[in-house]
Order: structure tokens, then sequence, then C-alpha cells
């Protein structure tokens, strides 16, 4: 029966058919106090006037108006003082002809008053107050109702309550509030290879994470949701068959993901065709293909792919809209933005892409846009993206410069202040620490001068020889001891990259991009040149050349870790994680930026740190300001 | 002693004395469930690698990528399975030369293998694998630590946490993470007249719901903050004190608003005098001159002023932006937008002016600006505005047309899709309440086509005899009878106009803006016409002439409570209000629309509302649809 649902339907069909889901949308009365961001269920009529009385404005006297015809600063009049009313309290004394009564802000008028005299118009003296003013009926006086009438519409349904709203509510003596109910979505994260974060992890045996439940149950809370999260199933009938029924009678709406392996998928496809409706699977969208729509007994239920970018994606896109809209929210606006291309980019699948993007801005503050492509299967490209950008399926290139809209993840997303990308290293991460926003992306010198180049980033990180310059401002630098980690003790002796060719040890390398690696790549080909040998010659005799780890402390931990002997790094790694440290030399490490780009707040925060305080070097060894 | 402080202060001193001020900043730890809308404390550096093994991207088969070399739709090659691995198991066994492993998305590449094969890509028959494309060694697989590497920066401090760094956590297998704490925030509201919503106000004695506590409330949770709303505080020193020093003992920051009447007011002076330190009073800014800065023995405290607009202006203005900064939040963005001024406006006073604002969108998208002033007492302006414009102390005009820069109450506030003014009706209020996000303003059928006119409303909603016409387009119309409304069997036998100019009846009106009254004072004519006499000699012979009352039931809801004895208004309240009805006519309602704003949205799902059907008629008395 998987096959029938293998054809790929285009994304209005779900969309379609996810609209035509029927989740219940209840009411329920929560107290003011909780009202914050609820939806209003049903029409508010002022049940009362607000003020309730006839109010004094200011501080002054009540007067009747007729008794200042005609007063002015050169010819005063003088009224009685007959009385005092504060705020919140009984207006007793009548204003008589000749008389006022003493008000304060929020008082009562008094019966026989029809105005008030401001306070800095008159002068007292005993119980003889000058007026320097006329005043007209009504001056000064917010009579009853003024503000709100008894029996008037203050608020419609669907009016979402933020703090305006809620002192609206108080102002008219209203406690609690009939809101619409936020839906309850059950979360089921599937597959035998899952553990749930804080648990141990058997990596050995091909466990993972399970990102998926915190991500959707904090998605399903932005959309408005409740989030009930149940425990993960692994690849077992019973088991699932019984979480999918317990959260089909709780929810009002059931989401899963995973079912990656042949078998759980089957067990799903299987438990929503006896107990239920399967209306599609597939949709022909990247990232997202495989995704499940129907009922669960008479709960509707959606199946979500198990890469987490592409849950997400696919959450956002389709399933976040019918949340906002059961939870009574309205849909989201200002979150589509323009931007422009900062690169080129070709396309040949024809499927509806929503491609996740990153955004930065130039220095005049034009937003550029760049594709953050890692993978389905990465989870960084989760928080190094911005939003998306919906590329139709016949888009086969978009230019640098052209225009693209984006649906930003949030309302609230900024472009960060700084966008950096090259070498990774510690005195760096601490530098990004004291930045507001930046963003860095450590994907290696070469790669780092290769985007500054295209006028994608703001500044490279540049450690070790690098091949070509590039225009640029260089912003500060430091220098960093490079050699190799290994086991305390050094048990086996090394002393330099000769002992790697000519033994066995197990090496753990940095990838071609890292300054660390061209480095010593340089040191193997001077080894070369010393014995007139070929360098091929040298890296192949050397086990784990080309096993490759991406951060500056990753090769060396795998050293700690027990699997392998020696690992390219850093002194300043050595200490913190207990291994013995073989010097090759010292690498600069410079920081550039784009020449129009010096002026951007990120740039110049970041400028404003260096050359390097003592702060930023304490505690790392090898590391060394050079200005 | 208040004397010395009476000098206003520029908005920039009270600024920089607010930041200033020292609000503690700790740190929490929080499980990932809560983690939602927190703020990062420390930088978040990973421990594992993720994956933490080489894991297969896709179904297929793992094989020695050497063994495909060559292989081709045409010139495929055939190996043995030996084994199977699904996700979440150990990888057994190893791949020998001329053998595959069946491989599951998301398993653990078996050792000897270094690529894995899609298995759209393959056939196979029992044991036989036939491989029709070669593969490159790394090919659909994600080596151990390529998303993430044990070592990595990851997570900077000053990080939101949405669902995507969310997601990101979950991954590394981190439950709990150390956040910034939200600072706790004290509310006091002080004043005799407050009453709590919900408890029994006497608006004899001058008593209003306390509104402060509950806007400031869920202002502060916008902010980031935590508050703590403390019980509303009368005109006593002692009271006062106690809670002001519990709220000081408890709270990061105190605010209190209110202490309009002097006492209170000497009484908060003399007690931040006597036990910290008053560093400011009075800021030269429109609304909210009244505010104190300074300390309650070591905490914080800002004074607020009373009425609740100018409280929240000032709120928003001054104080949230210390509460995010406290809290680790970065500034809002997005909330910046610019519009244009819908009509011309002038300014006197020579203070900084906080303006509310109200937006509406022209036909082609163009943000238009009005001014939303009705007093700084109104609490109704706090939600018929959606945001404020800073105008300088010698701004002394803005033309229509100008730009102006809105800061908006929030990211989300979208303007309304339609904004209507003019008269009050009980089926208008019943369209509205199926409209998306409509704003109407019941200022009265005068004021309704006064606005349309200027350009500033979608549509207008005029009843009875109106003066002039506008060019508009009529969207649809119906008749309403109305009348004199007396009490449940009409004691005084009221049968029309004429009895309230003969009798001392206590009669309440509506305002002039009305169609109500436009139809009434068309009936005095009338009268005055037939008996040869003034207009004015009959109104001045009505008792209650001049008193009015602002929303179609507001006049007969007087009658009900045994305030008045004839309210005019419609056959429609009468018999919700239980009383009798004297019928004086029909009147037509009618919804007119600007010519250029008849293709809006909200424009046309109010037309297409339009005749109106039963389900909007029905139950309420004297309304017929007149299409």
């Amino acid at each position: 029966m998987r096959k029938q649902f293998r054809d790929l339907v285009e994304p209005d069909v779900v969309h379609d058919l996810i609209a035509d889901l029927e989740i219940g949308a209840e009411e329920e009365t929560v107290p003011l106090t909780d009202a914050r961001g609820r939806i209003l269920a049903e029409r508010v009529d002022a049940e009362l006037d607000v003020p309730g009385f006839d109010r004094s404005n200011v501080d002054g006297y009540a007067v009747r108006a007729e008794d200042t015809f005609g007063a002015s600063e050169s010819d005063p009049v003088e009224l009685e003082q007959i009385g005092r009313i504060d705020a919140g309290e009984q207006a007793d004394t009548t204003v008589e002809p000749g008389t006022v009564v003493e008000i304060a802000t929020g008082g009562v008028v008094p019966p026989g008053a029809d105005a008030v005299v401001m306070v800095e118009r008159t002068a007292r003296e005993d119980e003889t107050v000058t007026v320097r003013t006329a005043v007209a009926p009504g001056d000064n006086i917010m009579v009853a109702g003024a503000d709100v009438a008894a029996g008037q519409r203050t608020l419609g349904p669907g009016t979402e309550l933020t703090a305006r709203e809620i002192g609206l509510l108080s102002a008219l003596g209203i406690e609690s509030v009939p809101v619409r109910s936020q839906p309850t979505v059950g979360i089921l994260s599937t597959g035998d290879e899952l553990v749930a974060p804080g648990e141990q992890l058997h990596s050995d045996a091909g466990q993972i994470y399970d990102v998926n439940s915190h991500t959707i149950a904090a998605s399903v809370e932005e959309a408005g949701g409740r989030p009930e999260v149940y425990p993960i199933v692994g690849d077992d009938f019973e088991a699932m068959k019984t979480v999918l029924t317990e959260a089909a009678t709780e929810c009002d709406l059931v989401l899963s993901s995973g079912s990656t392996s042949a078998g759980a998928a089957d067990h799903i496809y299987q438990l929503i065709d006896d107990h239920g409706e399967l209306l599609r699977h597939g949709v022909a969208v990247k990232p997202g293909k495989p995704m499940l729509v129907g009922r669960f007994e008479e709960t509707p239920y959606i199946g979500l792919p198990g890469f987490p970018v592409s849950a997400l994606t696919i959450f956002r896109h389709f399933v976040a809209p019918k949340i906002r809209d059961a939870a009574g929210k309205p849909p989201r606006k200002r979150e589509q933005i323009t931007g422009q291309m900062a690169v080129t980019e070709r396309y040949k699948e024809g499927r509806t892409r929503l491609m996740p993007v990153g955004l930065v801005e130039d220095d005049a503050e034009n937003l550029l846009v760049y594709p953050v492509d890692k993978g389905s299967g990465a989870t960084t490209s989760l928080v190094d993206a911005d939003g998306t950008v919906r590329l139709a399926p016949e888009t086969e290139q978009l230019d640098a410069g052209q225009d693209v809209e984006v649906t930003l993840f949030s309302a609230d997303v900024r472009p960060p202040e700084l966008l950096g990308i090259g070498e990774d290293d510690p005195v760096l991460s601490r530098l990004l620490d004291r930045l507001d926003n930046p963003r860095y992306l450590p994907l290696g010198s070469r790669e780092g001068l290769r985007r500054l180049r295209n006028g994608v980033s703001d500044i490279a990180v540049a450690a070790g020889p690098t091949e070509r310059d590039v225009e640029a401002v260089e912003l500060g630098s430091w220098s960093r001891e490079w050699g190799l980690l290994v086991p305390a003790g050094n048990p086996a002796d090394v002393t330099g990259v000769a002992d790697l060719v000519e033994t066995d040890l197990s090496f753990v390398n940095r990838g071609r991009q890292s300054g660390l690696r061209a480095s010593l790549d340089a040191g193997i080909d001077d080894l070369a040149d010393e014995r007139g040998t070929d360098r091929t010659i040298l890296t192949d005799a050397i086990s784990g050349y080309t096993l490759t780890a991406q951060a500056y402390e990753s090769p060396p931990r795998r050293v700690r870790a027990g699997k392998a002997e020696v690992a390219l790094g850093l002194r300043a790694s050595a200490e913190p994680l207990g291994l013995d440290f073989v010097s090759l030399g010292e690498q600069p490490v410079r920081i550039l930026a784009a020449p129009d780009r010096v002026e951007k707040v990120g740039v110049e925060s970041l400028e404003d740190l260096l050359p390097l305080s003592d702060s930023l070097i304490g505690g790392l060894d090898g590391i060394e300001s050079t200005e």
C-alpha cells in the first residue's frame, strides 16, 4: 500500500488538505493575569460607564462656570471655598453660586459645579479663592461614560490581547475573559536510534539525540498551540499503536516525525490505514519530500520528515499556519522581507524549494541574502539561517543582486551585526562572546577568504600561509603555536612530522580549508624537499592523513578519547584536554575586513577589542598578540 | 521638598539616569522545555561530535567505493550482500571487497565501507546486488563530527533561544541550559480611588478600576521581566511604606503608578527621600510629565504617572528598554516603520511629544498615520492607537503627506484591515464581529463623513439625515426604528417629543455628531415650525437636552439605572434592557466607502456581508434590510 502514495503532490494541494483538517477550536475563560497573547473568543461590550462619574482631569477648584465668566489675569474673581474632594471620595458638598470646592485630579465633580479651574490659574488665601481665568461648562471634566459608554462595543472576537487590550478590560472591571482555546498538539518522535537529550548516548550503536521533539514543541508554542510531547517510540508496531492512540485521544492534532527506517514507516502507514485515513503521502518540495496527512481515528494527523531541518521547514510552512488558525491567531505579517542575492546560485531539480538563507547587511544597510545549504541532515543549518526563500520548480538560476523575498523564521529575526567566515580559533571564540549578535561560520581560512572576495561576509579570519591575498583591511592579528597533540607523557615519543611518515601512528588531520592544515602541508613540503621525494609519497605514508575533523579542538579530542594517537592542533588545547604538545611552529591569525564594511557597527565593535587585551588571551597557552 | 524637583528635565537625561540604574542580572539553569524565549548566559561549546558516527544519509548499500568504479547503467557491477544495518543498530559486519551491507538512512556505516549507493541506483535478487552507478569515497555519508565537531563553538552568550537553537542544543544532548535571569519587577498602584477588577465598584464615591497593575504587568512580561503585582495601596503613609519595603526587598526594580492626589504623592517623595535617593522628578515629555527616578533602600525605583495611557507610554519609552537590557534581550527591531501623515496637525507646547497614532493602509498599501488623541485620561486610546510618533519640542506642524517614523507598540502590530468611523449601531457591531481585524471609531455620523472626506478612513457609517453628502460608494444600507425609551409600562405616558418639552421629565440625549440626534433635532424643528416658535425655546425646555451619552445604548441604560426618565435610542434596545419604546420614525443607516478604497480586502469583506442576512438582523427589533 505504500506505493499508491509515492506520487509527490504539489505544495498547494497539501496546503488545501491541511486547511480542510478539522482541529477543534473551543473556548475557555482565563483570568486577566493569564490573558496576555490569548485571542478573545467573543465580543466584549461595556457593562459600565468609564469613568463612572463626572471626573476632574486636573487639580483645581470645581466651580459653576458662569461664576467665572469675564475673569482674567487683570480682572480676577473671588469665590469662597466651601469644601475639598480628593480622589476616591464621595462629593457631599453642593457648589452654590459664588462658591468653589477644591478638587484633586480624579475627584468626583460635586453637585452644582459644571467646570473645574486648574490650580495654576488660581490663588488662595484662607477661604478666599482668586480665579484668574474664565472656564466654560465642561472644562477640565471628563463626564461619566465619555471614555467608554455602557453598552458600547469595545473589543471584537479574534482580538489578540496585549497589554493595551488588557488595560481596557481592566478599566471595565473585567477580571476574566473568554478566549480561544489553544489547540493541544501531540508530538511523537519515532526511531530506534533516538535518545532523549540528557540521557546516555551510544554512538557506536548508531544512536543520536532526538531533536524534533524539542524543536517542534517550541514551534507549536510559537504558533499558539499547546505542545504535548510523548515518549520516543522505537520501531515497534504495538508501542507505536499505543502511543498514537493515547495522543489521538488527548490531543486536537497529532504530529509524528522520523520513521526513516522502512519498518517504522510501514508501521505508521499501517496504523493510519487501519485506524483512520491516509489522505496524502509525499509533497513535491525540497527539503521535506516525505510527509503524511491523514487522520488517526478522528484526530487529524500529520507525519513530518525525520531530518530536523526538513521537519522544521515543513512544520513552519504547512503546519504552523493551521495551528495559528485553530488558535484564532492572525496570519503573521512583517515576516516577509525583500533582499538581494549576494551570490549567483543555480538549481536543477524541478521541485518547489524552500531554500534556507542567511542575511547580512552591507555598508548601505542593503539586505544581502545567501543560501545556507549543509544538507538536510545537518542541525547547524538550523541556526545559521534566518529564513527561507521559496523557489518555484522552474527556477534554474538566481543572479547575484536579484531581489528575492525572504520569509523570516520570526518577525524578531535580526541580520547579524557581524558576519565572519574563516578559521576556528580559541581567541576568536572569546572575541565573538563580547559582540552583540555576531554570526561566525568556521569554514576555514581558505573559504573565509573566498567568501570575502565574493562580497558575502564582513570579515574573514585567516590563519597560517594563505595562497593569495584579497583586498581587505587588517583589523588586527595574533599568533598561535601549532603542532601535534599526543597522549600525556608522549608514549610514542613523537617529535615531528617525520614520525608520522615513518610510523603507523594513527593521525587526525584538519580539513583542506583550514590554516592549520596549510601549515602542516607546508611542513610536509619542506620534508619532501629535504628528502628529494614527492609530497604524496609522504602523505600516503601518514596513517589518517585524509581523516579530518572540523574544529581546532576536534582532532586532539579524538586523541583524548583514545580513537587516535596523534592530532594536528594548537598548544592552547593541550592543557585543557590533558594532552602533551609537540611544537611545530607559530602561525599568524589575521582578521581581515571587507573594505566597504569597515564602518559597520559590528566590524567597529570587533576592531575596538583589538589589539588583544590580557583578558582575551589569559589561560590560553601559545597565543601572543602581534601588535 | 517637592518644589526642588519641579523642573522638568529633557527625555535624554532621564534615559541616561535609568540606564545607570543597576538592576541585578543573575543567571539560572532551566530545562530545555522551558528555555524558549530565554537568553543564553554563557557560550555553549559542543562536548560531542554530531553525528557521533559515520552516518548514511540515504537508504541503500554500504560499499567499498573502489568496487563501484566504472559501474554505470549500461555496465553495472554485481556485489554480494552480506548483512543489513538499520538506524540505531551496531554495525557488526565488515564490508570486504566485493560485498555490500544494506543500510537504512541514519544507519552506522559499517567497517570496511567508505561510501553508500542509493537504493534507487541498485537492484537486488537474493543476495546479489546490482549497482548501476559509481560512487566516490564519502558519497552519501555524513562523517562523525561533520555537522558539529566536539569542541566547536556553537552558541554565544546573549543568544535568544528559539526553536532552532533549542534544536541545536538537543542535538548536543543538552537538557538544561544556563540562561539570564528575568529581572523581577514589583508593581504598585497607589490611590484611594482604585479598585481591583472583579471587585465591587462605587462610582458615586469616585472609585475607578485599577488599570495600571494589569497593563504594566503585561508590559513587563513583554519586555522579558517577571512581574510581581502588589495590592493596591491607598493614601496611607504606613501602608505605602510597608508595601514599598516588601517590594524593594523582593524585586530587582520597583515601579509605582498613581499618587495623583497630593497627599499620596507627598508620601512617596517622603519615603524615597527617607529611605533611598530621589534622582529626578518630572520629564519634559507629553504625555507623562510626572515621573520619579530613584532608589528605595538599594533597589531602583521608578514612579510612573497615574493615567493609564501616560503610564504605559512612559513605561514603553523609558522603562521597557532597561528591562530588556537587564534580561539580556536585544533592542527591538522591526518596530520602526515609516508612514505618511493622513492629515495636517499643529502643535504649540514646546515639549517632546510621544503622540499616539493609528495606522491605515490606502488603496496602494501606503501606510497613512493619523493622531489618536482623546486626552491622557482615556483608556480607549490604548487600543485605538498602533504606536507613537516622537515629536521634537520645536515641531510646530506636521503636514498631510509628510513622512513620519512610527514606533509600533509591538513588531506584530498590523494596520487594521478596515478603518471605519461613524455611527454606533447594533447591526454594525455584528458586521464588525465577522471581519478580520477591523477598527471602528464610533464618533458619530457627522464625524464619520468628515473623516471620509479627509481621506483618513475606508468607510463611514452615516445614520439619519446628513447635512451634505461626500463622494462615496454606498456598500449597503438598512433602516432602524428610533424614538424614546422609557421605563417599562411607560409610567409618564410619553408619546413624543412634545412631552419632553412640556414636562420636567429628565432626558438623556445623544451627542451632536450622532445620526440619532440629527433625527431628533429634525423632529424638534418640525415641532417648532408647527408651533411657530424658535427651536431653542423648545430645547431649553427639555430637561437634559444637553446631557449626552456616546453609544446608542448608553442613554437607555441610564433610564434602566433609574438615573433618567426618557432616553433617545433605538427600538432594538428596548427588549434587551427591559424598557418600553415610543417610536418616532425610521432612519436609514448607510455604509459609505471611499471611492479609492473599495478594492481593499477589508472593504470587500464587508461588502460581501451585504445586503444583510437574517442572522445579522435576528433578534434585533426594528431593523430592516433596505435592499
